[in-house]
């Protein structure tokens, strides 16, 4: 095998498959990145059994061939050339040391057998579609915050993609909770997704296609099946597989019928938490929201520290229904102002039940926050 | 007490203020800040008694007296008041509780008592003196990173600072060693520290002034007693306890007779290096420098992973004296040419033996390696 390729473009490559490749010793193989090249262009890959990153780019292949080597070595040492550099790999045969060199620089790398690499096995995606870029940033981002952490509740610890095709226009929604808020984010149904199954995709994987997306072209292809799910990011593919367990009936925790409803400022609400919030040494920071007609007064209190307060009245908010007390943690309160543009909207029941939370701007995206006592 | 002071004010002092309280809450006191307002300013205060940090500034007070309140909420509360803020604090009476109002924003914070604020008793301090701030920058920058962190060590913990008045011009030196590496920087002895007893400063110390440094006026003035320092760093002065140690005879390891110049571009010389060093999961990264005239090659191994190796020749280097092979920690040549401005330059007796480096453009900066069998 040898090959030449663009250092710039290089190193984008690595970056992306060594964030996949394992980290940790355990398995030497799966800390390696298989190299191929073939014709004009070499492809890359790593695999973590869960998770698996190919990307294709240009290079002048002088000789056909494959090799495997350290992913994060390779990375390193590509990362610390100069920008305009082309850089050389060569290898005389099967399992014969690699030589990387560029310039006045050179290195001999051990490699691992091909042989060894291990495939997924992603098998056949009876299910496939494209989606645009800015709806699939849309499902991730505004979702993800509340994928459960708790391992034990691993049917949780990811975002459920599913079709809605019953009633109104069909829709791609996203789901994530972890039991104390629940995000809901929609699209409308691209052609092909129609019969597709519900799936819980990992955190991981959510979390290595939302790198690529900031560089993604405008189209993202989507393929799955039961058990996988492969997407097609320009030159990348990322191959995962899906959480194997039942996401919960969502809807039912939705309510229906909470009428009362406060429009605040994004901005002058977040700040007000923030300051509020700042009393309270416990993780959870709770806050406290009373409101009255055309007054809301948030607060605080610490019994170290001592107690805190702000009113925010009709100049800020907007809200007729009676009295109401009900108390939210901070940090989930900002998790969901952080995915607002400019004004939010609570629509409550009472103090003990679930709070219907929503960018006042955006219909398709809807949140569910448990209260806590206060 | 009562006044009101600019938000923007009072957040930078908080700043500064804040670093030093002690953040565990073992000594409840010590995580608070001291507030004593008179005429038209207020001073805040913190310490952990080893440093004691004071800023004045200017405010509009209504009633002169004192209080305490916890430094890091007080930040915290401030912090995210809007910009333009005004910010009123009002105590009625001797640990009652402290209000601060801002805009619609209000908190009552709970006070320790301010008799129960400890002094860390600076008393006198014989010896004073003016340092430009660009030299006291300097005296830290070029020797911080050499500080050992090795506790046990303790009298290795700080920068050694002390005037130098047998021989020559009288400089003020500062010097830090962990003993694999020693950094000292001189400058011109200032007017009044000719009597100055030998100091070390402890890391922390240097830490909190370093941060105050930035933000300095041209001057910084330097007070001290064998037991105390303190610098005047415009409104702000931190008085730190001394490390009550014997600082080693530093000069007996700094070698006299290194002849073997090797002079390379710190660019060139600092890429190569983390080229090379890519290749070792060693913490040490050991590096190997081969030289013969005209020709230096960095190379480094690592068992599992392979070589690497980079030649930089004549175009980069200038080096005639025989032929050299000498090994140190990547890491170790990094922080010193970090330090760097242009030039790197090597003076090597044999490999075994401590090698001097230097920036070539200030001679009043050098530094001593210990070489690594490689």
């Amino acid at each position: 095998m040898k090959f030449s390729a663009e250092r710039t473009t290089l190193l984008k490559a690595l970056a992306h498959i060594q964030s996949v490749a394992e980290k940790r010793n355990t398995i030497p193989i799966l800390a390696n990145v298989l190299i191929q090249a073939q014709k004009d262009q070499i492809s890359l890959k790593s695999t973590d059994m869960e998770i698996e990153v190919v990307e294709v780019i240009p290079a002048n292949v002088m000789q056909d061939g494959a090799t495997t080597a350290p992913a994060s070595v390779l990375y390193e040492i590509v990362r610390k050339l100069p920008d305009n550099a082309t850089v050389e790999l060569d290898q005389s045969e099967n399992e014969a040391p690699l030589h990387l060199r560029a310039g006045r620089f050179a290195t001999r790398l051990n490699v691992l057998s091909v042989d060894d690499f291990p495939s997924m096995g992603a098998g056949d995606f009876p299910c496939s579609f494209t989606l645009p870029v800015a709806a699939l940033r849309q499902l991730i981002d505004r979702t993800r915050f509340a994928i459960s952490t708790e391992e034990t509740r691993y049917y949780l610890n990811g975002i459920f993609f599913h079709a809605i095709t019953g009633e109104g226009t069909p829709v791609l929604r996203s789901v994530a909770t972890d039991g104390h808020r629940l995000a809901r984010a929609e699209t409308a149904l691209p052609a092909g997704a129609e019969a597709m199954p519900g799936v819980i995709i990992p955190r991981k994987t959510v979390a290595e296609l939302r790198k690529l997306i900031d560089e993604a072209p405008e189209e993202i292809g989507v393929a799955l099946s039961e058990t996988r799910i492969q997407f097609s990011v320009g030159p990348v593919t990322i191959t995962s597989k899906l959480i194997d367990g039942t996401f919960p009936e969502y809807d039912r925790v939705i309510p229906r019928n909470n009428t009362r409803i406060l429009r605040v400022g994004k901005k002058d609400f977040a700040n007000a938490v923030a300051r509020v919030a700042a009393i309270s040494q416990e993780r959870s920071k709770p806050v406290k929201m009373m409101l009255e007609p055309g007054l809301l007064t948030l607060s605080a209190s610490s019994p170290e520290q001592g107690t805190t307060r702000e009113e925010l009245d009709d100049k800020y908010i907007t809200f007729e229904e009676g009295n109401l007390e009900i108390g939210f943690q901070a940090r989930y309160l900002n998790d969901i102002t952080d995915q607002v543009e400019k004004d939010v909207e609570f629509a409550f029941s009472d103090s003990a039940s679930p709070t219907i939370v929503r960018d006042a701007d955006s219909p398709e995206v809807l949140y569910v926050l448990m209260p806590m006592r206060v």
